[in-house]
This record gives C-alpha cells, structure tokens and sequence, in this order.
C-alpha cells in the first residue's frame, strides 16, 4: 500500500492524501455512527483529472475505492467498511455562473447544497431540491443516490433536476456532458444510469443542474384528514386547479400527541385520526380546494415555521422513547392506508407492546416507519416489514438508496431478471470492481 | 429461415408471421419513404411472453430483429434495412384501468398515442406528450426513442413521463418494474436505461405513465419578437410568474412571407424578424408578463387553431420550392440566436442561392433546420451545419433519435469516453447483437 500512498500523493499533492489517524476518523464512520470502517488513506483530488489518475491508480494496484461527499448517506454507501481508499470529492468544489436564460447552472461533486441554493438565490432562482443536511451534502453524493427530500413532491429529485453530468469511470476516462441541450436523444442517458448508481459504476465530479422559479409566497397549512387517502385526495385537489404544492407531510394522532407531550405544546387542532402538512406557493384562500375544514392556516415564517415543528419533532420525540427500529419505504401513494394498516397489523402481531410511530411525505408515497421496543438488534420485525412492502410493490429504499445497509434485502426487491441486468451492466463498465465493490450488488 | 419462420409460427401462431410480400411491404420501409429494406416476416406477438420466445428463437438462429412500434420515426431505426426480422409490437395494446389518485396509467407498447390520450380523457386527465402523429405512434416506440413533441416545454418527454417499464432483455429474460412508488432508490434505474435506447438493449413490452391533470383553458398568442433570445425572455416572464406556458414556437419572416403566399393569408402582424407563438393555460390577461406588446390573442379552438396555421404550414409550404435538406438540431435556449446566425452565415457561403427556412420549438431550443436548393444528395452542407451545432455544445438529434441517418455522426457528437460507455453497455446486455445491430452504434 505503501507504493500506491506515494503514487497518490504524487497525483494530489502530499497535503491531499490524510492517513493521520485523527484526520481519517470522520471519514471513516457515517454520520448516525451505525457504520464505520478503516481506510489506509483518504485522498482530496483538487481536479477531475487529478481524480481520474487516483482512479487509475488504485485500479492499478488492485485498490478498491469509496467515493465520499458530505457523508450524509443514512446506508452505509460512503465510508471504507472494507478498507477501501476514500476518494473524496469535496474540494471539487467550483460553482460556475448561473445561466439565467436556460436556468441552469454547472456544480463541482464537492458543491454543498447549500452554497448551491445561496448562489442560484443570488441569480433570483431556486434550486427544487432540499434536505436537512444541506450545510454538508454535496452535489455529487446528492446524484449518486438521487437525492429526494423535502420539496419532492414539486420538482422531484435530483434525476429531474439533472442537465448533465461529468464523471471518473472506472478505467479512468472521463465522461463529460454537462452543457446539453434540453433536447438531446444521442446515444444512452449516462447522467440517467450514473444517477442513483451510488458510486458503482463511476465518481461524479460535477453535475449541471436546472433552477426553478423562487416561490413569490409560500401557505402552510396543518390540516385534520380521516386517513391518508383524505390527505392524497386534497393534495390532488390543489394540484389538479394547478396550485403548486411544494411539500405535503403526514403523521397520526399517536405522533402528534407525543411530541405535543415532549415539547410541552397545546394541540392545535381537535384530535384527529391523521393530519395533513401541506404548503404550497400562492394565497392562503386555495385551501378551500382541499374540501378539508378543520386546519389552521399560517403564511408568515414563523408561524409555518410553528406548524412545521409538529411534524419535524417527530424524530426527536421517537428518539426519547429509546433506540427505534427504522425504516424508509414507500408505496404508490393509492396504496398508502393499506401498507399503513399491514404495518400496524404487522407490528401488533409480531411486538405487541412496541410503540409505532409512522409519518412521512405523503404526496411521494414515502413513510417512515418508526418502532420502539424491540430489541434493536434484532432485525425479525424489520424482515417482517420489508416483506409487506414488497408484496405492495412498494419500495424497500424510497431515497436513501441501498448501500450496504440493505443490500440484504435486494434480491427480494428485484427479480433475478433485473439483478442480472445490474450485474452485467456494473460488469461492463467496472469489471475489476474498484468502484464501491460492497455497495448496492 | 425456414426453421426460423415454423419455430416462429409455433409461438404467434400462423397468422402473425407475415412473409407475404404485400404485407410485409408497410413493415419494411418508413413513412417518408427514405428507409427502405426487406424482411423474411414479420412477427406479431400477442403477449410479453410471446414476444420473449421470439427474441430467444430469433438468438438462437443467430437472426437479428428490429422491434417496431407505428413506424414513424424518421431516422430509419425500426425498419428491416439488413434483413432483420421485424417484431411488431402493436398487438401488445392493453390498456390499464387509471389510477386516479396516482395518476398513472400501464399502457402495452402498442397502445397508439391517441389511445392513450382518450383513456386518460376519460378519467378526467391528459398524458402530457403530444405528436403529430398520435394516431400512429405508439406508447412502446414513444419510449424507446425518447419522443420529446409538442408540449415538452410543459411536462418534458417520454423520460420524464415514465413510472416504469417492462421489456424483454436480448436473452428472452423479461424485466417487468411497471407500479413504482414515486420514490424508489433500489438499483439502477433500468426504465431510465431503456428510454432512447432506440430498440438497442431491450424491446418495450409497457409503460406505466404519469398523466397531467387536463388544461382547463388555453390562451394562443402570435407575437412579433426582434429574435429569438426576445422569444425565450417572454416565456422565461410568463413561466417564472407560474403561468404555464404549454408550446412555444418560433419562426422568422421569411417562414410567414412563405406561409401566408402559399395559402393566400394575410399577415397578421406588421412584418418583424421573428414571430413566437405561444401558448399557455391561463387568462388572455397573463400576456402582459411577457413584456411584448405586438401580438394577436385567441382563446376559443377555432381562432387558436387559425394562429397555429402560420407555423404548421411551414413544413407544407418548404415541401413547394423543392425538396429540403432537414436537420433537427437543438442547443441551449440562450443560444439559439447564435446557432441562427452561424446557420445562416454557413448557408450562404456554401449555398447563397439556397432558400433556407428556420423554425422549431424555442422553450427547448429545438430548430427544424430546413435548405431548399442543394442538390439532396449532397450532405456537404448537412456536415458543415452539423459542425456549427456541435461546436457549440449542441445536439444534432434533438428528439428524433440517431436510428441509421445519423451514425455517422455520432463519433463527431459523443467523445471516445462515452462511445466506449455505450458499447460496454450494449455488448453487456445484447452480447450477440440480436437488439437493433445497425442502430445508434
């Protein structure tokens, strides 16, 4: 390993190749701490063909890589748990001028999503897509795993969002498309195949992405709805008289009558079965389209801010009951009452004195299933779960992407037929397997 | 092939293997008479299952197939040009029951276009594609070529209709992943993969769509714009106000002198360099966003369909001076007047005689590039402007595809990176060249 160390730092720069124990340690565990791995060195390329020659470099000696961003993954997809080398992208970090006429503008890997929202702001647009964890996700970890988040339901993810792509395969070519026209049937979607491919089949090192329009005012509105049909039904509502929702959550009584408890809150609305979140762009008086009646309504920023807390202190409120099973699926949002049903039957069944706590962005047909009780390493519930997912066909990983994390679950997710497609296709264009080989297959 | 052709008839039965000559004759060439060739037969499957064993008898001859839709692409990628045998998949028509809630339907790929649009008519919804050619296009067609069409500056192209999809893989295998929740990170995303692929990887059995709710009114406004960056503004004002700007096209003087001689119209505006047409969901009010005062406006279907007349005729009235060489090519909207001028700059050096007329959609910076004068077998000029495109970023097949037409420039518009991507993939997936050999590669 020694040889290929000296090789790196030749390509980057000595300063750019960490092996210093303290210095790897943040690379080497995500973020939640559930994963967490070794590397012989993390190496910084400042350019893209400083990186591809690092690519080159490790495949020459037989080094598998892990390409890492902000390392924000929830699965396990970015940290060296098999001693790979990490290839961080981060100083990839160059924001080119925004193209107002197109709306378009180009973002190195190592772009944090925020300094790309501040700069598309600066031009007076928008970027569709946001997370939490903007301060530390990047570009390039955000079209590995199709990024979804919190605006999905208004611009989807990052695969809509993408122009164009430019990437390090694995023999060390460069594949570089980023300007394209809106228009473009030549030849295969490389940025379509790269994204979501969670660094197995190439490193992202700069993605051109579209901007949206700024929301010229925003309506948040906290709704009481019988199930999630009722909230799927008046989020279609709005949307068919074309007022464009921007996001649409949903949670329980049981969730809202526990972080009442926990940050000590009044209930804003009589207790309900469900509740919908809904905000979208326009006047306050559009709610009458939901048909829904009992709902409080908030349009400056602190008050939505006040309605977003009911739903965004549900992790923390989980979280003080003890260490919750969790999992992120999603179901075609018809179908959302029956897998919600099916869950709590199949919980009651299995962990009778669990407590369950669903909620999620109801218009994407995304929950997040949440139970405290069981032992946490014990995973018989969560195989239990997975199984009424899939025999919904519904998704087993609805934006966090497989990793490792669930790559134990995958062959019961897609059929043989499919799993081989993926092998053959990861095959042709990594056949030695340096590219995140314990990732997704 | 006679073994061929029994092992064949044992599948589809008799009746859909057409080796008679008169038959076969609509299959083998296409509707513009440009690509003409032969086949053996002509294979009608009824099932996905059927079509499986076709693929896997027509392997193991070691005989090529070209599946094909309605046949009307125009870059000569779903006719029989080396002897292939041609797959129909227009017995595939099954129609799903729509999910409302979703909003989605599953559409056989032989569904035609207008089909598919009644269906979802009559549930209350729209399918966001539209093309001349709805009658005869079909939904598996539609995919694999990517078909972009009119309304694609409002809901995109086929790629961005598409939920799922189920083809049939060059070893028989058949990948079926139709009812998707909206958000589903597991693998690579093969829907993506197949779309405009041109018939390469797989053959399109199905579709699961998105659908649109339906436009509740139309406004059509023809404007006179100075050019074509003035064009792009307006709808960039209309689109950032959250009007929905449905279509967008854009011509010159020389386009509506032509137009309004050939059919004895009158002008309807004083004569300016350049006109758009737009068309939006909305109030007649909304036009005063674009910032354009010199425009005509019409909301009821009759006089909308007036305006329209002075771009569709374009084609009609090109087709009487001669026989055009045409080029569909596409380039960031925000440089559409620099392609416009090197267009012209480049025609009138080589061929100042010629009569050249521009039209296209704007919003996607898509141009119909039309020369009458050249003699049209020559592609001396054909190059020339294809250079001016490519040098510029752009992409010479904007929404037809390369087929066979444009091979020969695909080295010129993809860097040896992505060409080596591309052929990895296609000999991964289709190893003994039975999908589609001559096509795209």
């Amino acid at each position: 390993v020694d040889v290929l160390l000296d090789r790196l730092r030749e390509i980057v720069g000595p300063l750019h190749v960490l092996v210093d124990a303290d210095v790897r340690a943040s690379y080497e565990v995500d973020w939640t701490g559930r994963f967490a791995g070794s590397t012989p060195a993390v190496v910084r390329p400042g350019t893209t063909s400083e990186l591809a020659a690092v690519v080159v470099a490790c495949a020459e000696s037989r080094r598998a890589i892990v390409p890492q961003g902000g390392n924000t993954g929830l699965v396990g997809g970015s940290v060296p748990l098999h001693g790979e080398i990490v290839v961080s992208t981060r100083r990839l970090d160059r924001l080119g001028d925004v193209d107002v006429v197109a709306g378009e503008v180009t973002a190195g890997a190592g772009v944090t999503l925020d300094r790309l929202q501040d700069h598309a702001r600066r031009a007076g647009l928008a970027f569709g897509v946001d997370l939490a964890a903007r301060q530390s996700a990047t570009v390039g970890g955000m079209v590995a795993t199709n990024a979804g988040g919190l605006n999905f339901v208004r611009h989807g993810g990052m695969r809509q969002q993408l122009v164009g792509i430019e990437a390090v395969m694995a023999d060390g070519s460069v594949v570089s498309r980023l300007e394209r026209p809106p228009k473009d049937n030549t030849g295969y979607d490389l940025a379509q195949l790269l994204c979501g491919s969670e660094g197995t089949l190439g490193v992202v090192t700069a993605a051109r992405v579209q901007l949206v329009p700024s929301p010229e005012s925003t309506v948040t509105a906290l709704a009481a709805v019988p199930d999630l049909t009722a909230a799927v039904t008046a989020i279609n509502r709005l949307r068919d008289r074309g007022v464009p929702v921007q996001a649409a959550e949903g949670f329980f009584d049981e969730g809202m009558a526990l972080v009442c408890g926990h940050l000590g809150l009044t209930r804003p609305l009589a207790p309900s079965p469900a509740y919908l979140l809904v905000e979208w762009e326009g006047v306050a008086d559009a709610f009458a389209l939901t048909g829904l009646d009992d709902a409080v309504l908030a349009v400056d920023d602190h008050r939505r801010a006040e309605l977003w807390r009911f739903r965004e202190a549900h992790t923390e409120s989980v979280n003080t009951l003890g260490i919750p099973h969790k999992l992120d699926v999603a179901v075609t949002p018809s179908k959302l009452d029956e897998l919600v049903r099916q869950v709590r039957a199949t919980v009651a069944g299995m962990a009778p004195d669990a407590v369950l706590v669903l909620f999620g962005h109801v218009a994407d047909g995304n929950v997040h299933v949440n139970v405290v009780g069981p032992d946490p390493d014990d995973d018989r519930l969560d195989d239990a779960i997975v199984a009424v997912v899939l025999a919904m066909g519904g998704s087993i990983s609805a934006e966090h992407g497989i990793g490792t994390a669930k790559r134990a679950w995958l062959g019961l997710a897609r059929s043989s037929a499919e799993l081989n497609v993926y092998r053959r296709v990861k095959r042709a264009l990594d056949p030695d397997g340096i590219l995140n080989p314990h990732v997704l297959l």
